[in-house]
């Protein structure tokens, strides 16, 4: 009927995506109680934060890192623009320092995100390969921003989001490594499900055995059928967030009310009522959704801490 | 890739799903307004409200239908749960009489809304469709509800489902009238995509020419990915209510907050960016859409209505 994965990895991005869009700041205690619970909910990737100077949100980043309580099989991500990011990641405990490459398909979002052109961010990406391999680190995965769309220049055709592929397996030709997981990013919340299919079907006729991944927003209402179509094309990593926080403080969102990512706990749901495994005890996420609600303050978005699991079997 | 229809009807129902379940009542002349509102917007379907007594919302239903203002190609519609309700919609101005019958999967929702078993509400289906013949109504469509799940018995076997529709087939077989349209209910959101794509199949290859819908709701946050998985059966008309509105007040819902059907303009907006044709203004509901926000008072959940439609073409 369609290719589902057997088996789905959630890369939690609430920690980043979500504090760091809010007006407010949070005290570092409540911050790693969340971090330390969705750990303990099964996810095996939590995004802890940014080392992005300019968020006044991740002015702790280190103590944040310090705070948290490593649990064996969970990594401890963070996101970094530039190398003065990755090297204070470098030199924080507890961060995963699993690499990745950071490709653009517009111009105007590469300039508020690195003060340079996407050709120039490219260029840049040749550096980004260097410290990793000097690192000693395998490169994982590159991520291609605003692969459907931009909320600054619009529409992105397909065959700008192919360019940056192709730049990718070309760095890989040039620096010798596998090509990476490829991770299309729809930033602002501008995929549908039919061009879900269409641009990952293109990129897997490109790199038939690369693994593939999504980083979704649910700006529009309309994530929940953007993951099933990725889901139906055998994507099996995505970027979410808990209780459906987040966004991006650069990315030209509409609001911060529709910028949040899809949420975790309900797109776990719909992979464990289709048979798809998780990993994720989802009890202990929804107690952690809820946990980020009491933190943040307000009504989150997401609907099945809300509304509770389906009780299966019997009668009650 | 996939057989998606062409266009798509939604039927609007959340002036009625969505006032029934509010603790409050709201003015008359906000509601008119609202209901022609969506009518303006090109809803060519808008459930005006219910005649079942024993919802406080709707006691002023005849009034309600009185004051709207009719637009030609529009058809407001009503909820009936009995022959009272019927006679009432008979006489009251302004009512799409279009004909429905209803089936139901459990003996428990039955007796909450018609207080008789399963077996008892289909032996009255025969009285139902004496009415509508003797009013020279034909019958449109027939409800299958709880069709996916029921929040007081649980699961669902598709034997079960399909038993209903075998009921619609043999009463239409009986008193001679072309099988309706079959429209499935997630009445308390238990649905997943594969599992719609199951149950849609299967009353497909009962039913190869029937006309098919779906009244679905976003209780658990993966109403789109249903939307769209109903989208790729084929089925080309649902119940969906503005700004997510709605929820049945007997259908053991968790809570309130995660009751609502799915978002009339999420969802047009999923079908308009995958050039499926729905005959809505989407500027139009949007507004509709806030002003339903307005009239409520507080933050619904729609998303559409809240970032805002995207800006194709010309680079802003």
């Amino acid at each position: 009927m369609s290719d589902l994965p057997k088996s789905v990895i959630f890369h939690e991005e609430g920690p980043r995506e979500g504090f760091q869009i809010e007006k407010n700041l949070y005290p570092l205690a409540q911050r790693i109680e969340l971090i330390d619970a969705l750990a303990a909910a099964g996810l095996s990737q939590v995004q802890v934060g940014s080392f992005v100077k300019a968020v006044p949100a991740m002015a702790d980043i280190e103590q944040l890192f310090a705070g948290i309580t490593p649990r064996e099989n969970v990594r401890y991500t963070a996101l970094w623009l530039n190398e003065a990011g990755f090297r204070r990641a470098q030199n924080t405990p507890n961060v995963d320092l699993s690499a990745y490459l950071m490709l653009y398909t517009t111009d105007a979002l590469s300039q508020r995100n690195n003060n340079c052109t996407k050709a120039e961010q490219r260029e840049r990406q040749k550096r980004w390969v260097t410290w990793y391999q000097d690192a000693g680190l395998p490169i994982e995965s590159a991520y291609v921003v605003t692969a459907f769309g931009c909320g600054f220049e619009g529409d992105v055709p397909l065959s700008v989001t192919l360019d940056a592929v192709n730049y990718v397996i070309s760095l890989a030709e040039e620096y010798r490594f596998p090509v990476p997981r490829i991770i299309l990013a729809d930033t602002v919340g501008w995929a549908n499900p039919e061009d879900i299919r269409r641009r990952i079907g293109a990129v897997r006729e490109m790199l038939p055995d690369a693994k593939l991944g999504l980083h979704l927003h649910d700006t529009r209402g309309i994530g929940a059928g953007n993951f099933y179509a990725a889901l139906q094309m055998g994507v099996d990593l995505f970027d979410s967030s808990v209780a459906g926080l987040g966004g991006g403080p650069f990315a030209n969102h509409a609001n911060s009310q529709g910028a949040g990512n899809i949420c975790t706990e309900d797109m776990v749901f719909m992979c464990e009522e289709m048979g798809i495994a998780t990993g994720v005890d989802l009890d202990r996420l929804i107690e952690a959704a809820l946990l980020a609600e009491r933190i943040i303050g307000r009504p989150l978005t997401g609907k099945l801490m809300h509304a509770g699991r389906l009780k299966h079997g019997a009668r009650p």
